[in-house]
């Protein structure tokens, strides 16, 4: 079975998008995707790279343009659910340390799921300390037992190697996926992450 | 018959690949591009974005990221005549100003095709004066006569016009793409191009 590196971070809403129609590509290609939870922020820091929001700041057109094809993949997919936060942008950093820490525990797809609704389709501002406590609380999650483990070495040193891990991968912005040795970014490259797995399966050939 | 604007300036790599795929596009879907020359440089400009080469420069696998997809667009599409060319950035207001002037002749698709072999095939350097005069006479275009519209007054202003148009359309880099009111941008949209097309012509395949 085919698996695919998805690195995350929740302050992105492209990765929420991205997320919400992994399980439809899974189901059509037997593919799995790895959640690998990577700080964003950290990602920017070692390429030199910027968020959409700022590098495309008083360029005309350009902000509009981005938020028009969010609208088509949206529409595309019905994803009703989605919200934008108003709280964004959102210092994700604890929420990204819980989510290696929920994976510690085995609980990192639950935790994914609960994490996204609150980011965006909740409105809920996640780097409230006492909003993030409660998210968990909500979403029926062991909350004390996670917010111990983000405190430890071993949780934040694990985020650090994943996030320097997807930057050796070619990472430098938010969605990306890796398709054995191939890298793809952008929730527009959904496509090309499928047909890559089936490629790669030697399944249907797609490179027409 | 749908027609879809395709603003395009030889400058641009991306234009040349799209250029490449539009046959296909045009024999699936029934419909016709329409091809407007405009000034990359002034759609640049007028909305404050730069060229990637400038805003990607300096981060840390943005730039790689661009050309592996270059790459993967190449080998799909099978563009083995594509070569970059050395000379690039090549300013092309003169060439830009002579698809107007050709439009004016009715020679505007044997010019596109010329041109676009010249920059992206051939290697030349076609802001040397020199060159391009051979370029038109190698590809038995009247040069001496288009190479007297493009000093006219009717000439240099229907670029401006077709590249403000550009940008009230929604412009702000190359290859850009108008189906109806809906703004395309990338080589890598033209799947969607595709799709916006048939949607709007009922669904249907229109080939005949």
């Amino acid at each position: 079975m085919s698996v695919i590196q998805f690195y995350f971070d929740f302050g992105s809403p492209n990765a929420y998008l991205s997320h919400k129609v992994i399980p439809d590509i899974e189901a059509r290609t037997g593919a799995k995707f790895e959640y690998v939870p990577v700080l964003l922020g950290g990602i920017f820091k070692l390429t030199g790279n910027q968020s959409p929001g700022t590098a495309f700041a008083g360029i005309r057109n350009k902000p509009e343009y981005e938020r028009l094809e969010m609208r088509r993949f949206i529409a595309r997919h019905r994803l009703t659910a989605y919200k934008w936060n108003p709280h964004f942008p959102v210092n994700t950093l604890q929420l990204m340390r819980c989510a290696v820490a929920a994976q510690q525990l085995g609980i990192l797809a639950p935790y994914v799921e609960a994490m996204y609704a609150c980011m965006w389709e909740q409105e809920r501002k996640m780097d409230d300390p006492a909003v993030f406590r409660q998210a968990l609380l909500d979403a029926g999650l062991p909350a004390d037992q996670l917010l111990e483990l983000i405190t430890t070495d071993a949780v934040k040193g694990g985020l650090m190697v994943n996030t320097e891990a997807a930057v050796a991968a070619g990472a430098f912005g938010s969605p990306s996926f890796l398709v054995g040795a191939e890298l793809f970014f952008g929730k527009d490259r959904l496509r090309d992450v499928e047909e890559e797995v089936l490629r790669q399966a030697g399944g249907t050939a797609t490179k027409a």
